[in-house]
């Protein structure tokens, strides 16, 4: 197996190593919103009974309404981490619904816009897939099976359009090749986003994050958005009851509800993120309404002067000048980040 | 993709073919302790944020004091089906540990005791391996790179002691072979379990059932005990935050309570439930203290006759003379399937 990759929210190790209780924390090392919507009631059916047909559908359909899917139905996934697992095993079967379970050939490439959230080369690299890390989405051709485009990206924010992204699947394709778009971050800008498309589009695989934009992500749960046998494909190594019961109900639930108060809430936060960093003499060099990434040379000390204040940001190994912070939940936070910043000394 | 496997749980798909309201239906289809504990509370943050380390080791630790598995720490798992599914992929590497990712030669079998929960024959056999279904565990040699014992088996309550299950263990062992023991439905008699003995036996993997003993099956978690690196592959194949916050707090609180009324409850109503039966005329073929399995001549009429009645229990396509029923919640419970029964016409 390969060496796991270190992601954000070990909250409780960095209190182990700078003292004070996790609780106490100020947490930006996610890209979660911090400002979670109420809980819905949950049923108690949906703790107590095997997630039946009934509840998985009333999931899809309100995810359909909401994301906008048209003809397809997406598929609720125990975490959109679940699914990438899985991609590997798409692409061994050939041709995608071809059932022979054939090792990778070495010339099995894999494309992977990068840099971008590590799992995907983990997961492919894992299972005997050549990864090339590309700059940019207009670097891939059809030489490649499979190509992954984080839009908005994790952790620099970069955006693609709708028609660069259209443009990729019809040379994809043209190749027998398969696109995947992961949209994790892209609720709150929801002009970015390919699902609207999706149904004519045959060989793209979209996944959407439900966790991070209502600020659940301890529930695991991610929509797949592919066209059928493709999510069938998935649907089979995911095995029955893949999602637990009260996921699938708190989905039906608020993928019903109006959200817009929740875009706004992002965008504030964010807007206000980026000015405390800004205030403290930090370059932007990108973000989300989720996230803003930050670059500076002395972006290690900068993190361990945060983590003195009890404050935990996200570094990068491969690029050792940024820092990636969440979102702060509200003012107060932004006051103690800033003040912390304005502590360190240059 | 092979065909997918009828279970149970499809309380709405009855309602709709047979009428009523799905909550005014008597579902007797799973094995799910139908008295559920309350919930305790669950914190804010386990919804919030991803599942940390922290709360991973909790319910590891709490698992490990409560199933009594010694040295080794038992993975939460996203409900035990997800491992079921994960066994092929540990066999393709070879001898476990080795790395590459061979298909499965036609000379790899794997042996299943059966009849049993369908799940397991499938998982092997839509992965390329040929399955056999073997009557008694001992009817398996080291001809088999893997055995599946459920024990107590579903749905026909079979044991296997564990001076049996250890003797098969060594045999598999000698031939470089994987013991697998399901003791989802193991709870209420844990007497029975192998897992005391799982730190000296190496080729061995125990599952233990979380949401069946507990009554909350909606969560999806069980735990998966074997040694170190089986257990590490597990988790690197699930990849990270494969498992929900609420229930991982869960677990650790309630792997910590006294489970003893959980027990005592479990056998009471399982003898109701036997009695019920037997006073209506049928035969108990079976069970354990989660479901009984009767046999008649006539099953699929009752099968029929107790869903005009909204009773829904489980039939069986390879023992059509087979019903499996759940445990009735309470002595109404048992009075309603009484009266629903004596009133089928022989």
């Amino acid at each position: 197996m390969s060496a796991p990759i270190a992601h954000g929210g070990g909250i409780t190790a960095a209190a182990a190593a700078f003292g004070g209780r996790p609780e106490d924390w100020l947490d930006l090392s996610t890209g979660i919103n911090p400002c979670p919507v109420a809980l819905p009631d949950i049923p108690a059916r949906a703790w107590h009974r095997l997630p039946d047909r009934h509840l998985v559908d009333e999931a899809r359909f309100a995810a359909r309404d909401h994301y906008g899917s048209g003809a397809i139905l997406p598929l609720p996934v125990p975490g959109t981490q679940s699914v990438i697992q899985l991609l590997p095993r798409l692409l061994r079967r050939g041709q995608v619904t071809v059932t022979d379970d054939r090792v990778a050939a070495t010339d099995d490439k894999v494309a992977v816009v990068s840099p971008t959230y590590g799992e995907y080369a983990r997961a492919f690299a894992s299972a005997g897939f050549a990864v090339d890390a590309v700059d940019d989405v207009a670097a891939i051709g059809g030489e490649y099976r499979l190509a992954v485009v984080v839009n908005p990206n994790n952790p620099d924010g970069r955006v693609w359009s709708t028609e660069t992204l259209i443009a990729l699947h019809e040379r994809m394709k043209a190749a027998g090749g398969i696109v995947v778009v992961d949209e994790a971050f892209g609720d709150a800008d929801p002009a970015l986003s390919l699902v609207a498309h999706a149904q004519n589009l045959s060989n793209l695989i979209i996944f959407r994050s439900f966790g991070k934009f209502f600020g659940l992500a301890g529930l695991r749960l991610g929509f797949a958005i592919a066209r059928e046998d493709i999510l069938a494909g998935f649907e089979d190594w995911l095995g029955p009851w893949a999602v637990s019961g009260p996921a699938l109900s708190l989905a039906a639930s608020l993928l019903r509800s109006d959200v817009s108060a929740i875009r706004h809430s992002l965008h504030t936060r964010s807007a206000a993120l980026q000015a405390t960093l800004t205030s403290a003499g930090l370059r932007i060099r990108g973000g989300t309404a989720l996230f803003i990434l930050a670059a500076d040379s002395r972006a290690s000390d900068i993190y361990t002067h945060l983590c003195r204040h009890h404050i935990l940001v996200r570094k990068f190994d491969y690029a050792p000048d940024w820092l990636r912070f969440g979102l702060t939940p509200d003012p107060a936070a932004d006051r103690r980040l800033g003040e912390a910043l304005q502590g360190f000394e240059r």
